[in-house]
């Protein structure tokens, strides 16, 4: 399990820019999941960040100077520069922010990676028609709550998983979803989740692995798409988690699992974020933020994330 | 584990021919895995067989006398009658089969459903192409030979998990896998793997699930597919089998993982038998059957089979 004790703050000035070069400023940064699997020395889709580098992450910040034609003083651009309270960019992998459109933290969530996720997870790997059973996991989780509403938006049925009542109370009261289920008050979640998928699973997006997963695989329908976005429940695991082999479950099924990231999707982003944009800006698509002030409350915010702290997207506010 | 005493030998009298019928006499009898799910009060994608019914299965038989203009006694027919030595039929369901093209008991394995198990999996679920990787398990099983087979045919590398020596020295020494692995002799079948997999695994056929499955997931290659088609380590457990959770490894190779059965190709069934036709005439797909006597032997061939007694095809032969 990651522990605080694995960071480290660290101050040092910011240098003079160079030509082509601006200077931001963090007003959020964002922490999630995937960012465990960075934490540890092993071969994955991407390079693990080094000891002593900067943090990665997604972070919104201003134009405080700027030597690039490109960027003008004032302006909020996204980007993955990482947990620093100022960072030095070429202009390359900024992404411009429009402030009038939505809260500008949004461009960490919905209206960012974790809203791309949901929406290619949902509508390109799992393929979800009208009519359809969606069972999310990690359902009141920055990528799930939007899973789920957009689930509605199609004409699903969304049955959310989640791990406090509040969660469960959130998503189905504010969110919209059919059905909610506390896993960790639940004692046979393939029981309940049989009560509300009567039809069985058409697709079951997976945030979370482990025993909830155990527990959707067998109410798996014909022909049902799973769409394996992350295994929280694993990620800070030194060896192999144990649990009930499941792979014969898509043989009477015809299941299609797979595993995707959003970074696939890179080409088609615009649309996502065209169609998320509309969804929030008219209210359809709703969203929470837990908000943690200052960087040296980064960590314990990521941590927080693999305890179910957060319900909604969690956000650390560098600045205003 | 199912066994010998799960099943009897009943003898009745042959009833007389309605219009429209026809008397088949057996000559092969096929016993496979998949039976052992028919044998289980479960839901599946079929209806169990009942107590005191006749086992179901594939049958290769001669027309003894016919009621039905469509067929003539002495031509042979395929069929899923069951284990028995005469049935009677409507005519329904019965394949003609060309005797002087193959040897009639190929049309219960590689001119038959194990055939195009091995030829839909691999060339539709698995989507394999020239320069891929492929590893199969069961290798010298009746689907998983084809497989390997056909890969080696389709400009693959083709590598075969299987259970003891002498299937190893079958599938690479006679029918052309690049590689065998004995998994009961591996100490550490990962590595094993590894060796033979440097750039990972492109195409995954699982016959057999479990422990070989286990050591093949961190190995599957980006974009790879994984086509379930049996699991056959679990096919006797009367609770779910306990192995490490597998599923973080479809995320960063974005694998793909279905399940399939053959019957959903049915449509296209002529078009498998055409080609495995002319690749077994051609002697480019090779065979071996493993033939036992006596319809009184079928119970024991066909418990062989979940110990691995079988290189190639388990036969049951009924009658000349």
């Amino acid at each position: 399990m990651v522990s605080e004790s694995d960071f480290r703050l660290e101050e040092e000035d910011v240098r003079e820019l160079a030509e082509g070069e601006v200077l931001l400023r963090a007003l959020y940064l964002s922490v999630d999941p995937y960012m465990r699997g960075r934490m540890s020395d092993r071969k994955s889709y991407a390079d693990p960040v080094g000891i002593g580098d900067v943090m990665t992450g997604e972070i919104v910040t201003k134009v405080e100077q700027s030597k690039n034609a490109a960027f003008q003083p004032g302006e909020i651009v996204a980007s993955r520069l990482g947990w620093q309270e100022y960072a030095i960019s070429d202009g390359k992998g900024l992404r411009r922010i429009d402030p009038s459109s939505a809260s500008i933290s949004t461009a960490l969530h919905v209206l960012g990676m974790p809203g791309a996720t949901a929406y290619f997870g949902l509508l390109d790997v799992c393929q979800v028609k009208e009519g359809d059973t969606v069972v999310v996991s990690g359902a009141a989780g920055a990528v799930g709550s939007v899973v789920g509403q957009i689930a509605k938006l199609k004409g699903c049925r969304a049955i959310g998983i989640a791990g406090s009542d509040e969660k469960v109370k959130w998503i189905t009261e504010e969110l919209g979803f059919d059905a909610g289920i506390n896993y960790k008050t639940t004692e046979n979640m393939y029981k309940e989740l049989a009560k509300h998928c009567p039809e069985g699973i058409n697709c079951y997006f997976d945030n979370v692995g482990g025993s909830v997963t155990d527990a959707v695989f067998p109410l798996l329908a014909l022909n049902s798409h799973v769409a394996v976005c992350g295994q929280i429940s694993v990620y800070n695991a030194s060896k192999a988690e144990m649990g009930p082999r499941l792979l014969w479950n898509v043989i009477p099924s015809r299941a299609t699992i797979k595993g995707f990231l959003v970074f696939d999707y890179y080409d088609q982003f615009s649309m996502a974020m065209k169609d998320l944009t509309e969804w929030v800006v008219s209210g359809k698509i709703k969203y929470h933020e837990n908000v943690v002030e200052g960087i040296e409350n980064a960590p314990k915010a990521f941590i927080g994330l693999f305890h179910g702290e957060n319900t909604g997207k969690q956000l650390v506010k560098i600045s205003d």
